[in-house]
């Protein structure tokens, strides 16, 4: 005799195929005496759900995925080292998902997960995610998302971050106080919440220094390797040029050193430099680069230990809240004036 | 009506369940008189394959697994990004998975996979993978391997390395060639073929110029970087240290800049330091490291391109090949003799 499926089982309790689906989720849409009748009956019954049918939180897959943009990134890959110590700590497998800033890839890596056994999502979006249809659209599937790092701030879950903001007003205060008097910022794009809120800190410095906050010196760098190069380039290349550089990612400061190389630009003599960075090799560049350096184990660490927290009680539905861990500030050569 | 299942497909054949299924599979041990008949039967019976029995070909998932021992690491970083450029041309989606150098976690992956629906997988097995019975027992399920890098000589099927001996031989010659007289090589194990070319390229060139080959200059190094830098910091200690040094992998390089940065010992004057290595600053080190740099986009990239040969054709099976990339020799200040 085969098991019933879904469809019988809805008729047998004669509810509809969405409330009996939404009450195996344990959705908040449906009322605890009914859950209670749907289990039941199908505890009864032996209905064995559909492994394919997503957010069947009984039939845990034991899998979390992770979406990110890329893994060569050290704050990506130590965040997901976070991740998976904690996934390791719960026996549970991780799936790691690259979007490589395509909010198109995001979308379809969404949409495949949809349909995949995960009982959980861990990510950070793309540079260009500013419309989240496709995120709150899955949201509904059952499944959970936790937020860190890049976080969308309309989807209500848990999100993880470190303090962008007082970073990017650290970062800057820096630099003034190192005699910088013309300070660019290098942005990544300027959709994502991280980076308003660096580029606000930096705003906000500048301003309550009297220090005018010129248009050209927020140069908005994107996923082109060789495009950041010739607009960091550009930035750098005659007299006009600024005396410090806030570089908001990792990876636009080591394309800062190599422009300075070409140009034979003296960091920090003639250019002082500080970016948000993970780089393991920081203080064995020339010069050695000062960095905002983000917790980014613990942050995957956090986002996973939250997951896990509802998961553990069955729970899809996580409530907002905001998480948010300090960064430091690791002063070297590269930022400081030489007296 | 429901559907038949692989036993009663089976069952109307008058054929065993293990040839119904290895039929499906395609598999090499069965005729193509029977194959035909079996397919004809399960498309005439309607018959829906187990979307978790693995290995059923007509039943394509568009997913591919990449399994690598870590992700902090420019070399496997790039490879990824190869594979999941020719993932995004065959409208693939690319799953990545972390063993950490764990060979139990490698089991678990694997067994993972097993019953999931991957059509294939890319590996670079941990640095301990000498039993191999968990990737062939894997490959019994009719789910292919391709190795890339970290290949197990054992298991048939395609391996895309670069060409580690001929490396090793160079990156020790260039070392001898500026007046290094006793070089040291920094191992990352020694279980896996790769660590043995290396290895076997620079005992064969000490030979070559008659220096001796004593076993204290062989460090084997592992996944623990505190006991790494211990190690390497032991090597460097007291007046009887190397004057050269050839590490294997580039955490291993950046491991050695550290060490003697504490112990002040510089490079290259008292030490000459080469390393495989795909570490974006290289040139931006102080100081600049000189490397070995394998090509890793395109060993990636490779890689997925044979795998999906043989998808294409509905192929589980992958007869043993050996593609073998070309590293380049980067000589920066690290290695060179100062005159």
């Amino acid at each position: 005799m085969a098991a019933v499926n879904l469809k019988q089982l809805a008729k047998i309790l004669n509810l509809s195929i969405s409330t009996v689906s939404k009450a195996l989720r344990d959705s908040h849409e449906i009322g605890d005496a009914t859950k209670e009748r749907v289990l039941a009956k199908a505890k009864e019954m032996d209905y064995t759900p559909n492994p394919f049918a997503s957010g069947l939180r009984r039939n845990k897959s034991k899998t979390i995925a992770v979406v990110v943009p890329e893994v060569a990134n050290n704050y990506f890959s130590l965040a997901i080292n976070g991740i998976e110590r904690i996934a390791q700590e719960n026996d549970y497998h991780v799936l790691i998902y690259l979007t490589h800033e395509d909010i198109e890839k995001e979308k379809g890596i969404m949409k495949h997960l949809e349909n995949k056994r995960v009982d959980g999502v861990l990510m950070s979006v793309t540079m260009n995610t500013s419309n989240q249809t496709h995120l709150s659209d899955f949201q509904q599937k059952g499944i959970p998302i936790v937020f860190f790092d890049r976080i969308c701030n309309e989807i209500e879950t848990a999100k993880i971050t470190t303090d962008d903001y007082i970073s990017g007003i650290n970062a800057t205060k820096h630099l003034i106080e190192n005699n910088c008097k013309d300070i660019a910022f290098l942005s990544l794009g300027d959709e994502i919440s991280i980076m308003q809120k660096r580029k606000s800190g930096y705003l906000e410095e500048l301003h309550k220094n009297n220090m005018e906050a010129k248009p050209e010196r927020i140069v908005k760098c994107g996923n082109d390797d060789e495009m950041n190069y010739q607009l960091v380039k550009e930035l750098l290349t005659g007299k006009n040029k600024p005396d410090g550089i806030f570089a908001s990612v990792e990876k636009l400061a080591i394309t800062t050193y190599q422009v300075c190389r070409e140009l034979n630009i003296n960091i920090p003599e003639e250019v002082k430099i500080i970016c948000f960075s993970n780089l393991e090799t920081a203080s064995l560049l020339s010069p050695s680069l000062s960095t905002i350096t983000q917790p980014a184990y613990n942050i995957g660490k956090t986002a996973a230990e939250v997951m896990f927290k509802y998961l553990d009680k069955n729970k899809t539905y996580i409530p907002n809240e905001n998480i948010v861990l300090q960064s430091t500030l690791h002063i070297r050569e590269s930022s400081q004036q030489i007296v």
